[in-house]
């Protein structure tokens, strides 16, 4: 047999970085250390459970731990936790959750890809019962039994980025009347102002309460339970909270084992995903990347940079010498019936990260005009004065229309600027596009805004 | 006043140009002349009029030459046929084609966008009544009229290219019995067989009989008016029949003046949209461009390439020197429920423009597999052995998933290889996409060709 290998958490970069590995190297002895339930499943498909748009939560597991060995031959312990790395002995000192036994583990090659954890709000009320957060397949399976508790019709979101605009809408489809509470002066930070009012009107529309530049204050309870929240000058019901103020990467242990971690708190690794301890390797997002704009590090929440980083770390595992190359931060979010999509640099990232950027917003037709069904989309490009180079794109649209987002995230890949987005011929039929493609249109105008005219 | 500039052809690419110059020099004095009743309308759109998908033709026009003088300060006039081109005075000789007029018009720049023409079929009967093709609006009039005729119940289509498949779909909107003659073995030649399989099957669904290898040998009449076509062994009724056995640059007038033409037949151009005449321009679908990956020489019949070459002839018209880098014929059709897509080579191309290529299709969900309404994604990827550059794309999907065609254009513009293309951040949400975008695994898939494994 060949060298072993453990990967300490079970989900997008360390069961990616596991499969690739094993079928590259079928010797490789690889085995998945998890501490929650379940493994190999999507996290990204959670917040559609508690509503009952996903029926079982049993769909959102690709494998189990047995259909794990039997399909790819790879072995996977659930509740198991890590305790502590041993990285002289090239050993774990593990706890079964369940039995509470302790055990030692010896490796060979370890991955670490413990991903994030939701940070702590410094809310007082926070540990009442019936406030949530949503970071596992387990929050999940508790929500949907919150929400569907007799007497239960109020909910409060604090916080709006991604996970709370997201279980803003769960909760609507679940029935309740939803209150979001932003402390910023808009939803979704992770997009300029223009597709965040899209956002926003979006989330109005379908009867969610919206109080941006508010502060939670406190989260009121009746023997343990939750009864309100008071925020800003308003106090109001609430039978359910759910809590998203932002996620950390997940890195005690590799702390407490000496592991590098770098400026923005994830483990330092280097473009293979090595850390700073040999035979010792991490992927995802407890992971440091760079900024692919920038070169700036960074650190991601999603899951697709943690699989590619995780297929990199499985390829070099497997003595396939590969690279990540960065992060772009491509999201795309549905909103009911809006898509909203990033990639690159915001406006306001652009700034801060140095560049002379500046911002154009179009909104042009996703079909042909006089096609039944047509709507409008906006786009947003971000780019560098003088150059013209594309640092950044945003889309909102209708039903799918904002994954049009991918040719941004090519053209940001390739380096590109506004006069070869100008001209990149894109597909166009009256029923599903229009002649100029609305990013056609929207590097127009901001190579209109770069030559001053 | 500035110097006088004439359009020959008041579609996708004059239209463009003049549009384009008007608006960066104001002073410039520019007509269009066209020889039809209608200036500025989607040609791509004309399909849809017969079934009344759009409902009046009206909407198909952009601007009667009253709005565009109106709203762009630029002059048109239809129904004038431009019968010769005299360089040598800078001069044309035109005829009225209602008054039977003739007058000269003179100019200090011309732009010949004439576009293309139907090929005339070879077929005895071509010119009875009841046969039409499809280019023009009037032709769309015409064919709205026929369909709505008592007694009209079965339609022949013969040729599969992009207007016979359109074709045939309209006509079963319209409620006719629709037979589709091809000589080819497969639908579609712009697209390789694993696309093209998707669009018959789709055409079969939803009753388009299709005679795939079969010649139409004649079409059959009886006092002048179609009766019955024959076709490889049968002998059918048709109370109506399309005819697309493709187009061909229009150049009768240029080749009568001395412009030079190419190895295509179109009228050769510089990158920049002169023609071999001092103060002549083309461009659009008559006018000669080169293959964006093979660097040959190409003539494009869609609207989105026409476009594009207008807005350079119209920059350098005003001054501003700017350049047409190639066409990469990216298209998209819809085919009833699906939509196909594709961009570049095919694999059939590749070849003939001497490329050693091969290619790879995968077949995986457009949305999270287990998201109701998740449907399959085919991706096809074609590339150069060896190197791996990306050569071309197809797509085809559900609703508008094959608008995904965009990014590997992109990709193409790049000139990225099949490891970049594995890389790319594609935006991901359960609702809308998977977490490794078909065209990541496609890319896999070909870096597994390409290393034997």
């Amino acid at each position: 047999m060949g060298p072993s290998i453990i990967v300490i958490g079970g989900n997008a970069a360390g069961m990616t970085a596991a499969s690739r590995a094993k079928r590259i190297d079928p010797n490789l002895r690889i085995l998945i250390l998890e501490a929650s339930r379940f493994i190999s499943y999507s996290i990204c498909g959670v917040p559609y459970y508690p509503s009952g748009e996903v029926a079982h939560h049993e769909e959102l597991i690709a494998f189990t731990p047995e259909q794990l060995f039997e399909k790819r031959g790879l072995e996977a312990r659930t509740r198991v936790k890590v305790e502590e790395i041993l990285p002289g002995r090239r050993s774990l000192r593990c706890r079964e959750l369940d039995s509470r036994r302790e055990f030692y583990q010896n490796f060979d090659s370890l991955v670490v890809s413990t991903g994030y954890v939701p940070k702590r709000p410094e809310i007082a009320g926070a540990e009442l019962s019936g406030v949530f957060t949503v970071s596992r397949l387990e929050h999940g399976i508790s929500l949907r039994e919150a929400v569907r508790r007799p007497g239960v019709g109020r909910a409060a979101v604090v916080g709006a980025g991604y996970i709370g605009v997201m279980m803003a809408q769960t909760l609507r489809r679940c029935g309740l009347e939803v209150s979001l509470f932003e402390r910023g002066p808009q939803v979704s930070p992770h997009l300029d102002a223009e597709c965040a009012e899209a956002v926003q009107e979006e989330l109005r529309r379908n009867g969610v309460e919206l109080h941006l530049k508010t502060r939670v204050r406190r989260l009121i309870g009746e023997s343990g339970r939750l009864e309100s929240i008071a925020a800003g000058d308003l106090t109001l019901g609430a039978d359910l909270a759910i809590v998203d103020v932002g996620v950390r990467p997940n890195t005690e242990l590799a702390r407490a084992s000496g592991i590098a971690c770098g400026v923005t708190g994830a483990i330092e690794v280097d473009d293979r995903g090595q850390t700073s301890l040999p035979s010792v390797w991490s992927a995802g997002n407890c992971a440091q990347t760079r900024c692919l704009i920038s070169g700036r590090p960074m650190v991601s929440s999603l899951g697709t940079t943690a699989a590619k980083q995780g297929r990199v770390v499985g390829e070099n595992l497997a003595g396939i010498r590969t690279t990540y190359p960065g992060a772009l931060e491509t999201s795309i979010e549905q909103v009911f019936d809006l898509s909203v999509a990033r990639t690159g640099l915001t406006l306001g990232q652009a700034g801060q990260a140095g560049f002379r950027a500046d911002s154009v917003t179009v909104k042009a037709a996703d079909r042909a005009a006089y096609w039944r069904g047509s709507a409008p989309l906006r786009v947003t490009l971000v780019f560098e004065k003088g150059s013209g180079r594309l640092l950044g794109g945003q889309i909102a649209g209708r039903q799918s229309a904002a994954k049009r987002i991918d040719t941004l995230a090519t053209a940001l890949a390739a380096g590109m600027d506004l006069s070869q987005l100008s001209q990149l011929e894109l597909a166009y039929a009256p029923p599903l596009a229009t002649l100029w493609d609305p990013i056609n249109i929207a590097a127009n105008a901001g190579l209109r805004r770069l030559a001053g005219r």
